[in-house]
């Protein structure tokens, strides 16, 4: 319901002049500047829970998810912008949530720009719209082709056990592979493996298909399915969302060489293929639908 | 206090060449392409109530809050970006934000370029970055002198009364004038006359004398004051903020040709000096001291 919801939202925002790549990719990108710009909004008890989790690593995160989508547009960070809705008792918080960040922004050249900082008697909401540029073509999520391959960065699954707090966002990674290669469209899985990789198809007008025994997943996923007889690891991987890895559709060929090569730091796996029926499927041949499970709440 | 702790937050934001413009200014300007940007995030019972105030005058005002801060940069707005935290039992209210928004977005032909939207146990938080273009010289915080009148745009105090989600954010009027006049520094009077007028002369490394008489007080101010024996109209103009007209540093011959040509479709109002002492000053000789009196809750 809520992407039904995000959907009709979006629909309504009308058709600019200003926008080169407009809401519906990981982020925007204006005319004709090519400023890519992405903003992504952490709540207290949704994304990370004050209390419970220090406010470095609520900081650290509040950046990397950010960075996260830049990544996806195959794009170089330049300058972030921080807005805080601060609970009134505990505002000095705004410092530890700085400290979470500078590390991150230093690591990635990211410029803290400024903001806004509010003090309210609410919960804390922090804000981060960050800005970068493509010194290469600029990845989108509706280059996909029937017959590309789907590749996935890292591992999945089980992030709530600490990655979603200390991924690194594969802002490197991205920009080596669009440089160096093919890659025809691509996202940052942030929501669940099923739910991105559909999205990928549909803005491509295609289907995927996932070879699900070919997913490559965490060590987390694994453990939180040997305590829980409800989701296998598997299932893990495909709902449990901000896993932050790149997940790239790629031609064939290219993707055969890649998978040979592996010429990143972190493993590149081929976990399906794009198809023309459009939708979600498993399997490697005779199909069959596979439910999206990933958690919905992006625009 | 809470200056304080915001000052303390912005010198721990290390330098960068990203930045032309760093905080401390209305918006930042990056480096080299001078996109010019802007952050506000408005919270539920802060800067609105959800139940008293209607979902449309909401999302105008968020939208709108950010204008004024381009217009005090003397720029053209592009593209806005929203991040909304939305209560979950009235999710729907995005729908009307995004109503509010949607005239004042045309009117300056801004692009809603998408962002994040989420739906939390919380109270709403809505928060916008605005990116734009200066097509002449940025108005910066940082230019006044010693012996430049203080200008204003429209009239002050008790914005409360309905200014605040009404209000016409001055883009044309700061454009025209940066086109056609020189203009040394500028900021929108957001936060009470007082106090925005203490950080132009801050910025600038000088002090400003208000002439309290001078200042040209809106209808609100004077009916809030005629109920309330504690604040004239004139306190209200200092101290109640959200009044979103420009404040103003002009060469003294330039400001009086202004003042007699009164070229705006606003009144164009001297009301007050830039002197070398620093600080915040009232009369037009023998200057007292004023006390600061505005609200406290910007970057």
């Amino acid at each position: 319901m809520e992407i039904e919801f995000i959907r009709s939202l979006r629909k309504r925002l009308p058709h600019s002049p200003q926008l080169a790549v407009g809401p519906g990719d990981d982020a925007a990108i204006l005319h004709p500047d090519g400023s890519v710009v992405t903003c992504d909004l952490l709540c207290d008890g949704t994304h990370f829970s004050v209390g419970t989790d220090s406010a470095l690593s609520i900081g650290r995160k509040t950046l990397a998810v950010n960075l996260s989508d830049l990544a996806a547009m195959a794009a170089q960070p330049i300058a972030a912008f921080l807005a805080v809705a601060l609970p009134r008792d505990e505002a000095s918080i705004a410092e530890n949530l700085l400290d979470g960040m500078l590390p991150l922004a230093e690591q990635f050249d990211v410029a803290l720009a400024g903001g806004d900082t509010n003090v309210w008697d609410g919960r804390l909401v922090v804000s981060i719209t960050l800005i970068g540029r493509c010194p290469h073509q600029p990845l989108l999520r509706s280059g996909a082709k029937p017959g590309d391959h789907l590749l996935v960065t890292g591992v999945l699954g089980g992030s709530r056990m600490g990655k979603h707090f200390d991924f690194t966002p594969r802002i490197a990674e991205a920009l080596y592979l669009q440089k160096h290669h093919t890659l025809h469209a691509g996202i940052d899985c942030s929501d669940g493996l099923s739910l991105d990789a559909a999205r990928l198809a549909e803005e491509s007008g295609c289907g995927v298909a996932i070879d699900l025994p070919a997913i490559p997943l965490s060590g987390a996923a694994r453990e939180m399915a040997s305590k829980d007889d409800t989701l296998s690891a598997t299932d893990r991987a495909l709902g449990d969302g901000e896993d932050f890895e790149l997940l790239l559709a790629v031609p064939a060929d290219e993707a055969k060489a890649l998978i040979a090569a592996q010429p990143l730091a972190t493993p590149l796996t081929k976990i399906g293929t794009f198809i023309e029926a459009p939708g979600l499927w498993q399997g490697t041949e005779n199909f069959r639908p596979l439910p999206v499970t990933g958690y919905e709440h992006r625009i």
